[in-house]
């Protein structure tokens, strides 16, 4: 008996505030739901520019309490279309606190679960540390009406550590909501690496642990509005990959695409009976993963 | 300052006996020493067929003593030819203790150390829990004159729990002698997916630890002894990846081939920097990776 689940990637540029990128994801998940998607993919913080490229005090206005306004508007479209959303936000939790929090709403049941980004990074273009606190809430699965939902944000996505706790917990598909680009002074070579390795790293967390993978990131080009940068070309590419790491579906590296993906949700079932890879972990030597480093 | 180390990948079929296969190996080691190589890296189980596809105990005969026979063999090629070679045997500990074992030797100072197989698998046509005792050696990287090496052994290559901990062990370099193959019965869509995960999870873990990898495997048709089987198709493809997964050179999934492939040792150094996931790992959110499962 397989159970098909049809979900939808939305990559989008920024279209330059918050009312009108909101605009755009009504628009698309009207779009996607009448194409028949169940569950709906954002991608990271998808209700304005990537803001990270400068470290600015004022930037902090964009963050929005969770409930909120957005939540409210994303709800109301979840509910009245039928769908699971997986939202990306800015999260106002107090003053001078803030995080980078996925949100996950369930048809007309509202907000079934959050997720704070666990991994920060902070690199040229990417000052994420200035803005964003290290969630607190580990790495737990959302529980929806279409399966155990394994919800991470961007960096995380490199850390094969955050997606095993997330299968070990239960989850039946791993999520991430992305903003990764190129840095526009790059080889073309370098940047072939770089999609390719960020392509290929997720593919792994779906090889190792059987499991189906959905990544939305952002494309188009955004200016450092600091203008020390060169400015970041979104590197778009959201794709779906099945349990072995096969590519289901992947979008356009230039422009924004609404993709609709059927994902067979019962295939970890039996590749996990030929691949039983959680069987024969070694957990009674695996307790340096704990440390900074074996030294 | 670049600092590039030659390597070679022995991909071979069974040649029948284990005098046949280590005069193929002596052979090879000559060829690659002649070509500029400095570090060979052997497929699993090189000295024999593949004796896992049925359990028998006439098949514990293939286990050898380690230092024995084929170490001092294999030693005095690497003494003589100056090379650091990878090696994989079938080892004897005592009677009815019996491992996968890696052995490393370094020019003229012999062993220098070895690595015994953790992850044992379990499958039609894999019976390996019959006979490898699970190492207890843990994940520890071996230091030779060429770099520590993070060697490991065919199964362990789908945990990311392995790879990371040779990392943070000061690993320069993973390594894998493997033996997989496909099941002839299997329809062609599948043996894709499972040689694409096969690769995609090792360079994966190239990725997530800015490290360069080696994996050699074995290729050719080896039948079942028993007559239960299909026999196993081994798929060769020994590869090599950059430390941001790319490929550096892969070998045919068909015939033998000894493949010379240098790597820049200092590339992990420039990778890492621009993408530090070392730095960002949350070590206090990671201790249910010593959990069998989290429910």
């Amino acid at each position: 008996m397989s159970r098909t689940l049809t979900t939808a990637l939305m990559q989008e540029i920024d279209h330059g505030s918050r009312d009108a990128n909101l605009c755009a994801i009504e628009e698309g998940l009207r779009e996607v739901a009448a194409g028949g998607a169940q569950l709906v993919l954002l991608q990271e913080l998808h209700n304005g520019p990537y803001f990270c490229q400068s470290e600015d005090t004022q930037a902090f206005d964009l963050a929005e309490s969770i409930p909120g306004p957005s939540t409210e508007r994303i709800g109301a479209l979840a509910a009245e279309l039928g769908l699971v959303v997986v939202a990306s936000l800015f999260e106002r939790r107090a003053a001078g606190l803030y995080h980078n929090t996925a949100v996950v709403f369930d048809r007309n049941a509202g907000i079934v679960g959050r997720y704070r980004k666990m991994h920060i990074p902070d690199d040229p273009g990417f000052y994420e540390k200035f803005y964003f606190t290290p969630g607190d809430l580990g790495f737990a699965p959302i529980d929806t009406s279409v399966g155990r939902l394994g919800v991470m944000v961007c960096w995380d996505q490199w850390y094969p550590e955050a997606a095993r706790l997330m299968a070990l917990a239960g989850a039946e598909l791993l999520l991430y909501p992305t903003a990764i680009g190129w840095d526009p002074a790059d080889p073309d070579e370098e940047k072939t690496r770089q999609r390719e390795a960020w392509i290929t790293v997720q593919r792994g967390h779906a090889v190792a642990n059987g499991l189906p993978l959905l990544a939305c990131n952002r494309t188009g080009f955004e200016a450092d509005p600091s203008g020390h940068g060169h400015g970041i070309q979104f590197w778009g590419s959201s794709f779906a990959a099945g349990p072995q790491g096969e590519i289901l579906a992947l979008a356009s590296d230039r422009q924004g695409e609404r993709l609709l993906v059927d994902i067979d949700m019962t295939r970890s079932e039996s590749v996990r009976r030929i691949w039983p890879f959680l069987r024969d972990r070694r957990i009674d030597a695996y307790e340096d993963l704990c440390k900074r480093f074996r030294d």
